[in-house]
C-alpha cells in the first residue's frame, strides 16, 4: 500500500511538474506570437502585393510561390509543391443589374455567384419572383416561375449567437436555388447575399448545378438590394429584374499545395498537419478568408524556430489549394498520406477568420479528443475557453479517413461574415493582435500535440 | 431523515427549474438584443448627429438632452436630470509639431493632452530630451532636463494579453509626466500615445499637474511620429522639438448625470444601477468610450420593457458626467444616494468599448461575489465565460461605499486602444452583433440580480 501511495504521489507530482512546465512553455509562446510575430506583415504583403488568388488565375500561381519561398526562408526541415489539378473559372467583366418597375430602372449591386454560367452577352431581363425557401418555389411550381427570375430573399438569422450556425442555415439557398429554380423553368436566379449586415456589398461564394437539369445564371444581390427589391415587388404587380454577367469556365489548371515541416525529434513518422487555405475569391483579398488561416499557420512553425522548441512529433504547415471552389487540394492531401500509409495524427485548421481566438472545436475518436481537450485549463488565462466536438474544416476534414483528429481553430465570429466572400476582406479589417493571438493559441496546441500525441 | 430527504428533492428540484427558467429567459433577452435592439442606431445618431461631447461643450448638452429624451421616449418609470458641475477645459485650434535636425523640419502628428495648458502663441521649441520612465528623469536630473522639452517614449507592452493591464502599465506617464519633469526644470513635454498599434493618430486623454510645481504644456505623440523622433534623437547629437497648442480651461459648466428607472415589483427599494459615461473626448466621436456604454446600458432597460419583464428589484440606468476628465458624475450619484440612503445593491459599468462580450469582473464582498458567480453557467451558451475578481468601473467604483457589489462588464479588449481617445474613436469603427451582444449580456445579469439580488 505504502509504495503504491510512493508510486501515486510521485505520478501526481510528476504531472503537476509537466503541467507547470506546460504552462510556462505556452506562455512563451503567447508572448512571442504578440511580441516577435511576422505573420500580420506577411499577410499584408499577400493582401497588398498579390491580392484575390482564386484557382486558376495568375494570383493563385504567385500566392503559391510566395508562401513557397516563406518556408524555404524560414528554413524548415522540408518544404515542397504538392501538385494539384484545380478548376479554372473567371468571373469577368463587372456584372450589371437593376430592376424595373413601371419603365423606371433601379440599380443594385450584385456579383456572379462562383460557378455560375454568363447570361446573355445583353444581359437577361425578365418578371421576377420573390421566395424564401425551396418549399415556397415547389408550392408555386412550373405555372408560376417558368419565364422568370426567381429571387431567393432567405436572410442569414441574426438570431444565432454563432454566426457560422447562421450561415450553416441559409448557405444551401446559394448553393442550389439555381439548381431547384431550373427545375420549374426559372431563366436565371439572384439570391440574397449570405452576411448579417445590412449593406451595399455582393458576397459571392460557390453554387453548384445539377448534370440533369439545364443550367441557368446565378447571382447574389447585396442586402440592401435585396431589401430594395423585396419592397419593390410588395408594391408593384409587375417588377421586372435585369442582370448581366460574363463569367465563365476554362480547362482545370495546375496549382499546389505548398506544404513544409518542422520534423519531430522523437516520433517524426507521427505527423500533425496545420493549416488553411491560400485560394481566395476575388471581390476582396482574402484576408481573413483565408489569408490569415495560412499566415497564422506557418507562424505557428516559425514561433518553434524562434523559441528553439524541437517538436516531438512532425509538424506539417499546408497551405491548402483550391478550398473554396472544389476542395481539391484537401483532397490531394488526403490521397498522398494514404499513399505514403502516413500517420497523421491530428489537424488543425482555421478558416474562419483572423478574428480574438475563443478555443476548438474537435471532431474525431471521443477518447482522443478527451485527451486533448483534458489539457484544456491552460488555455484559461488566454481566455480560450471554448473546447467543443464540432466541425475541423474543408480542407482537413479528408483526413478522417486515415484516423486524424481533427480541430477547427475557433476564432470570435460575429464580424466574420460582414466581409466573408466581398469586397471588403481586406487587409484592413484584420487587427494584428487579433491575429497574433489566433496564431500563438494555435502553437500552444500544436505545442502539446507534439508533446503528448492524441493516445489516451 | 425521510422528511430531510423529500424536502431536499424538492430544494434540488425547484433549484433546477428556477435554472431552466432563468436560462429560458436569458435566452429570449440574448435574442431580443440581437433581432430587435435598438442601441446601434441610437449610437449611430449619438456619434453622428451630436458627436464628441466632452465635459462643459455645447455637444455634451445636446447629448444629455437626447439621452433624457430617449428614456422619456422609452417610458421608464421615472427618469430625471441630476445636477454636476462639470469642469470645462477646450483643446482650441488644431496643435502643430515638428522635430529639427540639422535645421531641417519633420512634422509629427501631436494632441494636447487633456487638461494641459496652452504654449506661447507661437509655439515652444527647445532640445528634446528622450527618456522611457520616471527614473530615467531622475538620474538625468535638473542638468540635463532644465530648459529642454522631455519625450517620455514608455511604449505600452504588447507582451500583455489584456490590454487593459498594458493600459494600466503605462497611462501613469501620460498623467504624470509633466509634474515630474517640470521639477527638473522642463518647459514641456511630449508623450508617447497609449495604443498597441503603429500608426499616425496621436492619443489624448487626461493628465495632471501638481499644485506645487510649475506648470508645462504637455502634449500627446503618435506611435509613428514617436518612433520617428527616437530614432532622430538616436543618430543625432542635437534634435530640437517644436509643438503649439491653444487649449484653455474655462470655469466650471453645469452639466447632468441622466437617469432613468424601472422599479422593482417586489423589492423597490434595492437598486441596481447599470451605466456608462456620456461624455469623451473630442478627436473621434465617442463611439466605443463610451457612447457604447451609454447606449448598451439603456438598452438593458428596453430589453426588459419589450419582452415584458417585470423586475422585482429597481433598475436605475445613469448616463454619468464628466467621466473622461474629473469623474463628477460618479461621485455625484454616491452623494445622492448617501443622502437619500439608498440601498444600491450592485451597479454594472459598460466602459471597456463595444466589442464582443466576455464576461464580468467582480469587486466588493466576497460572499455577494460568489452568489452571483454561482449563476454563471447560464452564460456559458453564449461563450460568457470570463468571471473573476476585478475592476469595476471609473464611474460605479464610488458607490463601493454604500455597499454596492461592483461589476465591470468585460468585452474582448483587443481592439479597444487602436481607438482609444483617438479620432478612430467613430461609429464605424462598432460592429453591430458585437454592441448588442455586450447589451443582451449585461441585460442577462441583470435580470439575475433583479430575481435574486446579492444577498447570499
Amino acid at each position: 500500500m505504502k509504495k503504491i501511495l510512493v508510486l501515486l504521489a510521485f505520478f501526481f507530482c510528476a504531472t503537476a511538474k509537466a503541467q507547470q512546465s506546460d504552462s510556462l512553455i505556452i506562455s512563451k509562446i503567447i508572448n512571442q506570437a504578440l511580441t516577435n510575430g511576422e505573420c500580420y506583415p506577411r499577410l499584408n504583403y499577400l493582401c497588398k502585393n498579390i491580392g484575390p488568388r482564386l484557382s486558376g488565375s495568375l494570383n493563385g500561381e504567385k500566392a503559391v510561390e510566395y508562401v513557397n519561398q516563406l518556408c524555404v526562408e524560414q528554413k524548415l526541415d522540408t518544404t515542397f509543391l504538392q501538385p494539384v489539378t484545380v478548376p479554372h473559372w473567371v468571373r469577368g467583366e463587372k456584372e450589371q443589374a437593376y430592376y424595373k418597375v413601371n419603365g423606371k430602372k433601379s440599380a443594385v449591386a450584385i456579383c456572379a455567384l462562383g460557378g455560375s454560367i454568363a447570361t446573355y452577352k445583353k444581359g437577361i431581363c425578365a418578371p421576377v419572383i420573390e421566395v424564401h425557401d425551396f418549399d415556397e418555389l415547389k408550392v408555386l411550381g412550373r405555372e408560376k416561375i417558368e419565364g422568370k427570375i426567381v429571387f431567393m430573399n432567405h436572410p442569414m438569422k441574426s438570431s444565432f449567437v454563432h454566426t457560422f450556425d447562421a450561415y450553416g442555415e441559409a448557405a444551401g439557398y446559394r448553393w442550389a436555388t439555381a439548381q431547384y429554380a431550373a427545375k420549374y423553368g426559372a431563366i436565371g436566379v439572384v439570391v440574397r447575399s449570405m452576411t448579417l449586415a445590412l449593406d451595399n456589398n455582393p458576397h459571392t461564394g460557390a453554387m453548384g448545378y445539377n448534370d440533369t437539369i439545364i443550367k441557368i445564371p446565378a447571382c447574389a444581390i447585396s442586402t440592401i438590394g435585396a431589401d430594395e427589391l423585396s419592397a419593390a415587388i410588395k408594391n408593384n404587380s409587375q417588377v421586372e429584374f435585369y442582370f448581366r454577367q460574363s463569367c465563365e469556365k476554362f480547362p482545370d489548371a495546375q496549382s499546389y499545395n505548398v506544404i513544409g515541416e518542422l520534423r519531430g525529434s522523437e516520433k517524426p513518422e507521427e505527423i500533425i498537419v496545420i493549416g488553411g487555405h491560400l485560394d481566395s475569391w476575388e471581390l476582396g483579398e482574402g484576408a481573413h478568408d483565408d489569408g490569415a488561416g495560412v499566415m497564422q499557420s506557418l507562424e505557428v512553425l516559425h514561433i518553434f524556430q524562434n523559441l528553439k522548441l524541437q517538436p516531438k512529433r512532425t509538424i506539417r504547415f499546408v497551405a491548402f489549394a483550391n478550398e473554396e471552389n472544389g476542395s481539391r487540394g484537401g483532397k490531394q492531401l488526403l490521397a498522398y498520406a494514404k499513399e505514403r500509409n502516413e500517420k497523421i495524427i491530428a489537424a488543425i485548421e482555421s478558416d474562419e477568420g483572423g478574428f480574438t481566438p475563443r478555443g476548438f472545436s474537435f471532431n474525431g475518436d471521443s477518447l482522443k479528443m478527451q485527451k486533448v481537450m483534458s489539457k484544456q485549463e491552460l488555455f484559461y488565462p488566454y481566455d480560450l475557453k471554448y473546447w467543443e466536438n464540432g466541425y475541423g474544416g474543408t480542407d482537413i476534414n479528408y483526413l478522417k479517413e486515415v484516423g486524424a483528429l481533427l480541430i477547427g481553430f475557433v476564432p470570435d465570429s460575429q464580424r466574420y461574415f460582414d466581409v466573408h466572400h466581398a469586397s471588403t476582406d481586406v487587409f484592413e479589417n484584420v487587427n494584428k493582435r487579433e491575429l497574433e493571438l489566433g496564431a500563438g493559441s494555435m502553437a500552444a496546441l500544436v505545442y502539446l500535440l507534439s508533446e503528448y500525441g492524441v493516445n489516451p
